[in-house]
């Protein structure tokens, strides 16, 4: 039986001083446990769809895999809500590294992200501009993401992530977890071998370190959110060569980091020192 | 040292066709590690500051202690990132009990919320009605817990949590982690033996069903909310006999469950007749 994304609910709505009654889309959440080797791992509460890339992309993203060959077998149980892995990379020297990084807060960022820095996947985005864009691209991109989204214009209650070229949307997945939305993302690339290190990740979701580096450890270079970042992200960015643009809207944003990969930017040069006399005020 | 909750960054701002360079408030993103016992628990991803009641409020969210007094000591390494915790209530039994229920996932529910259903402390909250309020009273409680969040303010970057009668504020926090600002909130309140049976819950963030939980947990009996719920937390709002009021708006909010308790409805019986209705529509 497919899950469902959405369902039905009855609602009171209450609009300038009138009540009515209507039924509303309301999005569905789905605990969904990932058993790696027969031994449970992990509960991801999820939105039910593409639950092989969402189990290839979280494996990935938590250093546990690194390419979607290192998954032997993958079954999904969908009724019961279990995701089988088997895999010869779950041995007791990962486990002993993974229960040591593993730390928690949704929203302000999971998994203790940071360590990740140091990982060689991560750490590759150094040099050079393998893409960039104009302002009008970003706006483009975003308004495309979130215009996609029918999901998220029926509930109103996933985050949307995309890969991007400069030119258009490549992939788009949703999520009530915003973690999750990414995970697909990755696990698609990496079941089918597409390379990243030229695409854009485009974002509902705020930028907080732990995002920042799972857009790193995806292979991109940009990535365009309509949200805040935080200044642990930002480090990173700086670290690791990466353009971050937050609060998307109609027609502004903010560049942060890595502002040469934006084609209506003024050379690097002349941006570095006008940024640095700022620092300096 | 006391920890900053914002800093300043530079940043190039586009709006509407021109370009500026500016000085902007980022909020920070801090790892704070805590530690039982002297055996590294977690590390919780935050806004850095009230951590003893984020760390009371987390330990009591999870299970692990029921009130404050069951914590016998609590000291803080501010600028190493620990939060020391002595307390005997973690121990083999508990530890087994936390390893089944943990799970993750950020944005969409965090550890299995729902297997807490038959936890006491949330379980307890079924029968009558300790507060009610109107539609005004909605709108002026989130309008003045948003304006209250200079931090949101400045930054964009974090996420607002209230505990309020329907007159006004009682107590408000923020966090970058949405989990993190109730937690501070129910952390202040169980240090303090606040009781918030006749309280509500005003939030930012979405209500997914780990959310709902928290705030039933807390006591609270009716969470409002700017963003959606989830199909689960309102499953699971519906046997705790909780309200649950989300798309809150300058003038235009959704009931989705507990209708009763607020002023300007019909009385129960004429809703739930029309809610029926609609059901078998």
């Amino acid at each position: 039986m497919k899950l469902q994304t959405e369902c039905q609910e009855p609602v009171i709505r209450y609009r300038q001083g009138s009540i009515t009654y209507e039924q509303d889309s309301i999005v569905t959440e789905r605990p969904v446990t990932l058993v790696i080797n027969g031994e449970e791992f992990v509960t991801l509460v999820c939105t039910p769809e593409y639950l092989e890339d969402l189990a290839v992309g979280f494996l990935a993203s938590e250093g546990i895999i690194r390419e979607a060959g290192d998954i032997r077998d993958l079954w999904i149980q969908e009724d019961e809500g279990y995701i089988h892995v088997s895999t010869d990379r779950w041995n007791d020297l990962q486990r002993s590294l993974y229960a040591k990084r593993y730390s928690t807060s949704c929203c302000g960022g999971g998994r203790l992200g940071y360590v990740y820095v140091n990982d060689a996947r991560t750490a590759k985005i150094k040099d050079g501009i393998h893409v960039s864009l104009s302002f009008a691209d970003i706006f483009r991109l975003m308004d495309k993401m979130q215009d996609g989204s029918e999901l998220f214009h029926r509930t109103g209650g996933v985050h949307s992530a995309a890969v991007c070229d400069s030119r258009d949307i490549v992939l788009a997945r949703c999520d009530i977890g915003r973690h999750n939305a990414l995970d697909k993302i990755y696990g698609h690339c990496l079941r089918r071998q597409m390379v990243l290190s030229d695409k854009i990740i485009a974002f509902t979701g705020r930028i907080s370190s732990e995002i920042l580096l799972k857009a790193a450890k995806i292979g991109c270079e940009i990535i365009l959110s309509k949200s805040a970042p935080t200044a642990l992200a930002l480090e990173l960015a700086r670290q690791l060569n990466m353009t971050t643009v937050g609060f998307i809207r109609q027609d502004s944003c903010n560049v942060y980091t890595g502002a040469e990969r934006i084609t209506d930017c003024e050379p690097a040069q002349v941006m570095t020192a006008r940024l640095n006399n700022l620092l300096k005020e």
